[in-house]
């Protein structure tokens, strides 16, 4: 390992093992094991997979798990389901255990793009005005990268291959709705995701399209290819916080990462710390809210709950069996966690930033009780979500 | 006609001859003429499409036009290309001159939906939190469904149905980034062109899926069908303009409008206007600014320019011909009226609302001195937006 991957790994909390290190198969990913590990797959499973995709109906009559709240999760993930869907006949899982196709001719000539701080500049301003929410840039890293992605097909291992020389990992944030993760866990919850994951779609198929009209390459990718976690904190867009999730200063944890892999010469971010793993330390908030109790109390730790957890990283670790179990119970993602997390609050608002600023130095024991008092991260009932009487929803000038 | 149908074209300020009207074919549109019509089409109009089309052979070396503006504007079109040409092999071009197509089975099975006022609602909040800027509900109109569509196969016409019994549309408006068109003419400013389209495309099928997974039918259209301006100021969302666009209080002109064909009971919303005819009478900023000489500075009248006008209906009209012939000089669309247009502004902004206030009234000749003299509306160096000391562009917590 180079020095300076030491120094950023050092920044960035990452602790390795480079002897117990191996990295991870995407085969081995709960939700992939889910089709292929008859020890995940059951009944449930499969009647979770199928209120996604089939007409509605599979659904409880539950609050917040009424036909509108499928209705709703539904469409939010119909264009990220479209481009997942686009090339299942070859075998293809676009965003999801594949990259995300190039869909156009690009240039094959490069075109002139300035210094590395120009060119570095200009993907970051493109990036923001295609809808990227968040975007740093970090290096390649062997490590993040899946040992081998996983086919449908043949559910089974497949080449994890995206060419020579992308040596840059563009990470860009889409921040999720916060009235509707509020509402957790409900199938109504889980549009949040599927929004997140189609506006993910549209932001990086024009980024990458961007570049490639440079002439220069870009392979999009949302869950396929790499860990986008690693990725997300070696781009200094946040820390990773103890319910596995990486916390932002923006949006907390209630943000979706994609990735582009390039060879613009880009600069890179440096990861960067503040207090989140002083805070969640303290903090049980996802730990004691988990549904599934999949989200540990303890010390960070290399231990392994089973084979969907990499090998050889000292972090707090999620026992993604239990928690993916609890999904396929309510037939919805669950979000529990980012809703209880102190951080998912409206950043933008002033008193949020006094709050954020106290949680980063010795007054976050007063932090937490008080966000502890003030009720925040209370669960909002879904029916009041469509009476408009919680959350209000209101449409206003985004850009005007 | 119905008296019902009489009242709200009084309100939306409709002029129309019932002996003289004829539907409009969307064969005769120009941008379809540019096709098969030989007065239209030439070499200048074939390698404006290319620019568009092809990896960026033909560019022009002007400000605004580099290479980098070019790979951004497509890049922008990128997802609304990738709708467009999905179906090409069955003579279909989606979202522009046939709807979008339902991509996933739906629920076939009725659901309840509560009073017309509760769909209504829901309706509008879904559709803003999927990501319409602006959402109102105007009644289906045969008048304004094209007689025909354009067969891009055949160069000729084709039947235009949506079926019978979609007495709704829901009209969604898309906010384009101000900061780009502020640039225009530039390829730049073909930018917020083309991300309003793909960002359109994501909200209309989403909006539409959500309606078919509740057993209602919905027809997600761009371009394709109907003409979109007058279902847009029949849903309440604006009013007509010199330059031929809808000025909306919330955007003025830089907004996109889809719509979505449906049979959900919805309760309709009425025209309104808040003084932009009597601004417009006043005000010849799009006419004196139009590079191409396409927009007149008279009082609405009856008259076509050519056969990309529709028959019997007294309003401003623009010359379409010569509005795209500029298109083609500069090898991109042009938007220049919209920059101009002194609704073009920042209605967020308290100041730019006082303004709309006076705008309203007996001062409108002071709101429009005003206007001439704050230098608004100058172009903004296509250079100056990406060094970013022009406008600037920040990534903000949209959606926190």
């Amino acid at each position: 390992m180079t020095e300076q991957l030491q120094t950023r790994d050092a920044k960035a909390g990452f602790v390795v093992d480079a002897d117990a290190f191996e990295r991870f198969s995407q085969v081995d990913d709960v939700f992939n094991r889910s089709w292929w590990d008859p020890t995940v797959r059951d009944e449930k499973t499969e009647k979770f997979y199928e209120t996604y995709r089939k007409p509605l109906r599979e659904w409880r009559k539950a609050r917040g798990f009424r036909r509108h709240d499928y209705a709703l999760r539904n469409a939010a993930w119909h264009v990220a389901d479209h481009f997942a869907e686009l090339f299942e006949d070859i075998d293809r899982r676009d965003g999801f255990l594949d990259p995300l196709s190039a869909l156009r001719e690009a240039s094959t000539e490069k075109e002139d793009i300035g210094s590395p701080e120009q060119v570095t500049a200009d993907i970051k301003k493109v990036s923001a005005i295609l809808g990227a929410d968040l975007v740093g840039i970090a290096p390649y890293d062997e490590r993040w990268q899946y040992s081998s992605r996983y086919s449908r097909l043949s559910e089974s291992a497949k080449p994890n291959e995206i060419g020579e020389g992308l040596d840059r990992v563009i990470v860009v944030g889409q921040a999720m709705d916060a009235s509707w993760i509020q509402t957790a866990p409900s199938a109504l919850a889980g549009a949040a995701t599927g929004l997140g994951y189609s506006q993910d779609a549209l932001v990086l198929l024009s980024i990458a399209q961007f570049i490639r009209n440079l002439g220069y390459r870009a392979v999009p990718s949302m869950n396929d290819t790499g860990l986008a976690i690693p990725y997300a904190i070696q781009a200094g867009l946040g820390e990773y916080g103890r319910h596995g999730l990486v916390i932002t200063p923006e949006y907390g944890p209630n943000v979706r990462f994609g990735k582009i892999y390039t060879d613009l010469p880009l600069l890179l971010d440096e990861p960067r710390s503040f207090g989140v793993a002083e805070m969640c330390d303290l903090c049980r908030a996802c730990t004691d809210a988990c549904p599934a109790s999949a989200i540990p109390g303890g010390s960070p730790s290399d231990e392994r709950y089973n084979q969907s957890n990499i090998k050889g990283v000292t972090k707090w670790t999620v026992d993604g069996e239990k928690c993916f179990s609890y999904w396929a119970k309510i037939n919805s993602d669950c979000s529990v966690c980012i809703r209880v997390c102190p951080y998912t609050r409206d950043h933008s608002k002033l008193s949020n930033r006094v709050w954020a600023r106290l949680a980063q130095g010795r007054l976050r024991t007063l932090a937490l009780w008080l966000h502890q008092r003030s009720g925040t991260a209370d669960r909002v009932s879904p029916a009041e979500w469509w009476s408009g009487n919680g959350t209000k929803v209101e449409i206003t000038p985004r850009r005007p």
